[in-house]
């Protein structure tokens, strides 16, 4: 789980934050988790260069600017042959034993050769660190 | 057909329009429609509020740093009773008659009530004026 | 002292936190005093709204994205009629004793009446609380 | 002179152009002058690196969300041996003959080498260069 604290500058003119700013809390959490944990594991690659091949984003309920962070879960839904597909829920709880979904996404990455840009297939080593993050 | 020009600080530590700034684009775009075309025709309360419940973005082709602006088409793919759907589609020609799509995307969007803050139904001259912008 | 967790789309293109963003990272700061610990202490009116008028900054090393927060020093340097400086210092610890300074900076604020948008004078407590942050 | 379109993301909960916004402004102002046109008179140097090592802002009057771009005059105002200073005014025409001034501002930037990051002096090319763009 990542804990994103919002910035008062993700706000719009409607003082909620902004429908593209949780694209931007979806690339912090999966930076996170491919910079810093995955490297751990032993997929260091991932961590150089992965493209958003696709991303969907349903939008449940405003978040606005708060002290609290917003809690980001976040699975491997799936694991291909050249991309992997991450999926994510930002919710948390009312205080009295209700979850509170704001919104549920899933991004598909592919990941790149650095010194080409191009392409190329997971690794051996990388899909069985992925398969670690499916749930 | 809006252009949207980018900016230096669309590019991300890749070199490349990031993937979050995409969805910028397309709001942009949106808005544009909106906030611009749409009152003109006599749908002004789409103006005033407009919640994103869904969006959905295909990556084709990367966007960089350039003079020429990217031309976004844009055009109404559904209208429901309390929502609708825009699509679009980032495409220029390399020059020599080919078609060079960068993505395609759709966003689902809900007119709300800008005092209560509540969703709302299409009015019936709203409803007419999206029909217009169906392709 | 404010802590400012780097988000990795405040990269630039060079891989450094952008210059802009820095002035974003302030702001934060500066809405966590305002809004957060300012009210507190009877000075609502600040949170509600204050312009910036003048904004300075020095700029001494690059920040990067990394899991320490920066941490931002803060204090207000002046209270005048209409107006108040902020005054704010980057800077952190290399962990042998030596305190490193990212930037110095200061900002210029004026209060407004939310209802006209038009700058007023600072209230007696609204200057007494500002004083209690002079350093 | 550069002309800004501004976006509707630009606007902060104020539903004014943000003040962080405004340092993004000069910034593509400037890379419009340093990318596109300084390499074109012998000065691609200046196009690979150059660091802001201190900016200044006076915001005069709020800029807002409209079709019509904001027009930036930029200047060289001052060339050192290893920095320069570019100036900055955001103006228009009321369309009665007054100039409205939204903001003046300055950036001192220095060189830097690419490969070692290090600060470097201007070469006499890059400072002939620049003193054509002094007013």
């Amino acid at each position: 789980m990542f804990l994103l604290k919002p910035r008062w500058s993700d706000l719009d003119a409607y003082n909620h934050v902004n429908n593209v700013t949780w694209l931007e809390y979806l690339q912090e959490a999966r930076v996170d988790m491919l910079f810093v944990h995955a490297p751990d594991r032993g997929a260091e690659g991932l961590a150089e260069g992965v493209l958003v091949v696709r991303a969907e984003i349903d939008y449940k309920r405003a978040m606005v600017f708060r002290q609290a962070p917003y809690p980001i879960e976040m699975w491997v839904a799936k694991v291909g042959g050249a991309s992997f597909t991450v999926a994510y829920e930002i919710a948390d709880d009312d205080g009295v034993g209700n979850r509170l979904v704001y919104g549920r996404a899933s991004t598909v990455l592919a990941p790149v050769d650095m010194a080409s840009g191009r392409p190329r297939r997971l690794t051996p080593v990388e899909s069985e660190v992925l398969q670690r993050f499916v749930e």
